[in-house]
Formats: C-alpha cells, structure tokens, sequence
C-alpha cells in the first residue's frame, strides 16, 4: 500500500503563499517565488519532480486549489490547469458543493468529495492502489490531515525566500514529532523529506 | 575582511525559541529540542560546529541572550554559560545599561555595547579581523542586524521539529533576497547556508 505524503514548496519563514491572496492570485504576492526552482531544464530539482509524479497515485486538494467561485463553477470552471492538468492521475477536491465527476486530459480527472477528509482519503487509497496519495494543499487542507495523523511524509522543498507574510504551512497542527528521511540540494532550492513519527 | 554571519537553529515552522520564554527557560517550551542535534559525537554536525567556531573572530548578541535582570547584574550575573563559556573571542551584548567589560576563561570577554547596533558592529569588527562576527541573537537582534542590511549571511540550521508556537526568527525583515551557498545535512538537521544578496 502507498503512503500519505504533502509535498510543498515553502519560504523559510513558513510560508505556501504569500500575502493578498485572491481569487485572480491565489497564491498571494510574492507567492510565485517559491516556485521558481521548477524552471530548471534538468538536473535534481527535475528529478524530484519527476520521482514524485511516478510515485503518486491521487491526489487530494482543498477547495481553494481548485479554485473558482460557485457562479464559475455553474459555469463550468474545470480548474486553474487548462484541458490537461499536470496531475495525470485522480484528483480528490473537497468541497460543500456536490459535483460530477470532471475527466480532464491527460488521465487527470476531478472528483468532488462532500464527506470530509476521511472519505476523501479512502477514495484515493482506493484508486492508487500502491502508489502514493499526495495531499496537494492548500494550507488549511494539509493542516487538517496533519492534524488528524494521517500523513506518513512530509516533503518540503524549501526556497531562499522569505515572504514576511502571507499564509503559513504548519500552524494549528500541534507538534508532530518527524525525522528526516533524505535531502536533495541544488542551487535553487533544499528538498528534505521528513517520516511523520508520531502525530501530537 | 571577515564576513557578518547569523548561525540560529530553528524549526522547519520558522521558530528560534518555544512558548511560554521566562528567565528561568529562556528558549521557551520545547525550545531545547532545535539544539538536540549538537549531541553527535562526530560526524557533519560536529564539522559544522568547529566551522564555524574557527571562522568567528567575535559575537554580537541581545541583552536577553545573555540574560539576568538589572538586580542579577548588580549581583555579578556572567551570563548563562558559566565560567568558561563557549564563544572563545569577544562578546558584544547590547544592552541599555552601562557595565564594564567581563572577562571570562578561555577567552571569552563580554562587552556591554549601549550605542546601538552599528556601534556593536564597528567593534565587534575592529577585533575580528580577518576573522568572522557571528550576530548570536536572539530574534530581535538578528531581525534588527537583518532588516538593517547589515548580515552577509545567514547559516540556518533546521531541526526537524515543529513548535507551533513561540518566537519567530524571520519576522518584520521584510524580504532580503537570498541565494543558497551551501547544504550540508545530516539525520539530525539541515544545515543551509544563504547568502543575503539585497537587503529589502
């Protein structure tokens, strides 16, 4: 069977988004910066992307990553990707609002689950199969599974930024007790892995 | 010339100490466990350590670093690591109130710096030499050195632990602009090095 794994971009004070965040920026101002490091044509940074993608079997968002108002959404809003998202594989997005499921391009199909985080995450163990499931953000929704002890690792790719703002990965968790289980390094970013040992 | 360094371990949440910080536990609830990596024996950690003993030629640090109130040093107070503490070079700690210098065994001699930051520095610099000066904290001296554009570099070492709460290291700094050095990790921390290449 897979595990649970988050794998985030984050500044080094803490931050998955930067301040402002909206509808038209939802990752805030300045937020874009943590992101630059996936512009390398090759080499770790690359690689790491390329493992996780192999290694994931669904994927679970908050409503936000999803994005759209519900007027969009009536509207046919199919996400932030265009017609073939980069996920390639199920994608679970929680939401109040009941949907049908969205197949997309590219093997990426959405399914809107209304029954909380626990049904989300037996719907995708039981589509990866033994694969990973990654809980793809944002904040709030990675708090929670957190929080409730169902993440096995953490994967931080953490950016030389500091945002002084904005919106914080790891509060209103607890103290979770982790271990580092690998570091990848480039110029552009720290990759560190950690095993959740034990949930607070 | 020596280089202006802030060597902090810290949390992956971004914290430099825990809650609940009092004279008694200066480093707050928890606060212990971002210098658990110290303990190895030998190994990169150690390295690390002899590093950048050897580079710094003096420290700058705040009045609460080197702790006690104004009736504990009417009394002698000598700071928190007895008679022979482990900086070895001349310590700048600044303060408002006015004392003589303090020197301590093994080569440590405390001098208390009533002018302000750059004061502190300029001295710190005069005796450094070749050598570097190290700003030892805590938060808000870092933050004061950081926000002034006075810091070439900033080692962090990130324990993997999450407080939750406490003192925040990057805060009110605005957003210097960085650039990784150098990654050295270990099963116990991720040391990275940035260099500060704009101050915001």
């Amino acid at each position: 069977m897979g595990i649970v794994t988050c794998q985030l971009s984050v500044s080094i004070d803490g931050y998955l988004a930067g301040p402002d965040q909206s509808l038209e920026n939802p990752i805030g101002v300045g937020g874009m910066r943590l992101h630059e490091w996936h512009v390398a044509p090759s080499g770790p940074d690359v690689e790491i992307v390329e493992q996780m993608l192999a290694n994931d079997g669904a994927y679970i968002q908050g409503r936000k990553m999803f994005g759209g108002g519900s007027g969009e959404w009536d509207l046919g809003w199919t996400g932030w990707w265009g017609d073939d998202p980069p996920y390639h594989a199920p994608v679970f997005v929680l939401t109040h609002h009941k949907r049908e499921q969205l197949p997309m391009q590219g093997g990426t199909t959405f399914h809107f689950v209304t029954d909380g985080i626990e049904v989300a995450l037996a719907r995708a163990r039981a589509v990866a199969g033994e694969k990973n499931i990654a809980i793809a953000g944002g904040a709030s929704t990675v708090q929670q599974y957190l929080a409730a002890g169902l993440v096995d690792e953490l994967h931080l790719h953490i950016a030389p930024v500091i945002l002084g703002a904005g919106e914080r990965l790891l509060d209103h968790i607890g103290q979770p007790e982790l271990e580092i289980v690998e570091v990848v390094d480039s110029p552009a970013v720290t990759h560190v892995k950690y095993r959740v040992v034990r949930a607070s």
